[in-house]
């Protein structure tokens, strides 16, 4: 993932859509404030919880949350809000607030309410996000003092602190914002993320905030949101495991004064910006997932009901993941998970290619050249590794990202505990 | 796995059925002949080519394989078998002879002509069965020079040759022999499994090879095959990861003289035994899951299509799986998986225990004493954990049983290649 260039969009597999400028990517678009402040609920004693706000009354928004029937009480809390024109948004990081009965609701409605007060608007107008522990309470009245002081010092440059405020087993935050330029004008965007462990895909895995000064319909907004996540947040796997915690956030302030309209060429270049934004923040995911030394991409094509079990079930293969984990192209693994999710059913023809490099055809091994099996080892060792696999019989496709299994995962989910 | 009791039946959840005494885990039933031999394919030199002979021409057979699309090559000649009356299984193991196309196909044919040949029977009526390495030609005239070797050395006492003969990554050969007392008197049944890795339930998982000196109608032998299977080895997993080589052969010479009629009560008592066997060998499997140190038992209860998909998705969790590696009763990680699993449907009250000890109910932590927490502590530190969780509405159940995920799966699984 590291290629030198000073670029926000560093994967091979993302690039910065035709005018998309990258600025400070602390800065928040015009109408919204942010800030993370620390209450002590990190045993680091770092920033833990942060706010994100939007000054005008006629905002817009979108969110979408985890498929998990098991929730968080923010989960719980944050469906029943006025999703569409949210004012704010408050998250705590270090507790996830699950698993806490009706006392977590309570908490995260406290949570909330308290900045509700703050902003001077409905409750119900506020977003809540938790991640973290499991099963622990949340202490009400640190959590809600937090909430109050992150809102008071919530500064439009506090893009950078709420990103740091809302990681947990994170390498560092995660972070963008750019300019778009729209047929009437220049748009900011911005979006910040988290997420390690606990990632699997079936969408969101993880938490996201973006923030826009376009103005858009409600409805609009939703599906943009929707579109980008499903190019994004949900074709990424760390560990197969669908978080209880899971949202994305998207608010747009219409601060800049260009409104967006339903099927322009404005939205569907505001779109591309917001796909690529989430697609890069999902790699980099993916790239953190808790001790991850490689990424891989596998693109599965054949028949629409086989891509993406294949895809699945090779991506979450632990056998693959330690394989892709030492730098060894064992495709007999990649074949047997294959194998395994179109169990049941007659095997069409497989062909398995590594940095275009054909392993398998016919479903039989290939003999590499000297040369090839040179450039194997080397494409194996490096940060990005591409894979593809194809089921003769169709011409549907799935394209998963998925990290290596090492030691460090093992040492991280044995000890971080409850 | 450990009580300190010298028996086969070690583990706390199987027991030696009534009638059945243990008797020297190398010998087999009467009319059968065994051998393993080196031929040079595992790189440490050991024994890695085996053959079991029954020698009576009125021998019954039955066979089960695994369901993964991508199967070996032995699979593919077995499964063309003359399954219900095999007189011989062939062996070997290092190289699991899959993705090996034709030429694959070929050298398992020439394995089983060459025992065929030295029987002097239908090559259909030898089985064939590999495991090793996935990827690699396996060099027909040393393997085949093998099988002859051990059919010319097979001894009755040679199961314990056998044994070692079929293993790969196991930490030792996992076999036993019982006498079994029937109405018409005492009949001898013995068994011998490999594996370790690349294990999940969806019943075989492995290899087994299992004798006895019953006279039983193949038809019959099978529904014993299939019933002790979907008891022990269809209830285990190591990594979630259907082999492509799973094979069971069960062979009766009929040699004790005593016949075991349909729905007997002498079929029943053999039955129980075969499943004690194939239960305790499950075990094993499991409690050798490359670097596996702690076997926990699963035990869903609840609506019947839950619980089945609810077990299995809580087993091959690698955070439940880590939780239990570092002796960590983690319940939030065992809901997560749990919610996975129930994803769109609306979620039923969960009460979870651990040894006995609540830690959920109806959905929400409950407060332990120190007693209970000590206790708790305590039992996450042994070498089998009991699980229960309970899903409202239903009283179906499913069992599984896994292992922890160590460093050490991680370390063989990144350095083990094609």
């Amino acid at each position: 993932m590291t290629t030198g260039v000073e670029t926000f969009f560093r994967s091979r597999w993302t690039a910065p859509p035709a005018g998309v400028a990258e600025r400070d990517p602390t800065r928040l678009p015009a109408g919204f404030r942010a800030a993370g402040v620390a209450t002590g609920s990190k045993p680091s004693g770092k920033l833990d919880v942060g706010v994100v706000v939007c000054e005008r009354d006629e905002v817009t928004s979108a969110a979408l949350f985890t498929s998990n029937a098991v929730v968080g009480a923010p989960v719980t809390v944050s469906r029943r809000a006025r999703l569409s024109e949210l004012r704010a948004v408050v998250v705590n990081a270090g507790n996830a607030n699950v698993g806490t009965g009706a006392r977590g609701v309570a908490v995260a409605e406290a949570m909330a309410a308290a900045v509700a007060d703050g902003v001077g608007c409905d409750p119900a107008r506020v977003g809540v996000a938790s991640t973290g522990i499991i099963g622990i309470q949340l202490e009400q009245e640190a959590i809600v003092a937090g909430a109050r002081r992150a809102l008071e010092s919530a500064t439009p440059g506090g893009g950078g602190a709420f990103s740091e405020a809302i990681t947990t087993s994170d390498r560092g935050p995660k972070r963008a914002s750019v300019d778009v330029e729209l047929s009437g004008g220049v748009v900011a965007l911005s979006a910040q993320a988290k997420g390690a462990g606990m990632i699997s895909p079936a969408f969101a895995t993880m938490l996201c905030f973006a923030e826009t000064d376009a103005a858009l319909a409600p409805g609009r907004l939703e599906s943009l949101l929707r579109a980008a996540s499903a190019r994004s947040f949900d074709r990424i796997t760390v560990d197969g495991q669908l978080s209880t915690s899971d949202s994305i956030f998207v608010l747009a302030s219409g601060a800049s004064g260009h409104r967006v309209g339903p099927d322009s060429e404005d939205e569907r270049l505001l779109a591309a910006a917001l796909e690529a934004l989430f697609r890069q923040l999902a790699l980099e995911i993916v790239a953190d997932g808790e001790g991850a030394e490689r990424v891989a991409r596998l693109t599965v094509r054949g028949p629409a009901g086989c891509v993406e079990p294949v895809a699945r079930a090779v991506a979450n293969s632990p056998l693959v993941k330690c394989a892709l984990h030492g730098g060894d192209p064992n495709w007999g693994r990649i074949l047997q998970a294959a194998g395994q999710a179109l169990s049941g059913a007659p095997l069409p023809p497989l062909a398995l290619a590594i940095e275009g490099i054909g392993l398998v055809e016919d479903g039989d091994d290939r003999e590499l050249s000297a040369e090839e099996g040179r450039r194997l080892d080397e494409a194996m060792r490096g940060a990005e590794v591409e894979i593809a696999l194809d089921i003769a019989g169709g011409d549907a496709e799935a394209e998963v990202f998925f990290c290596d299994l090492g030691h460090e995962y093992v040492s991280f989910n044995s000890e971080y505990s409850t």
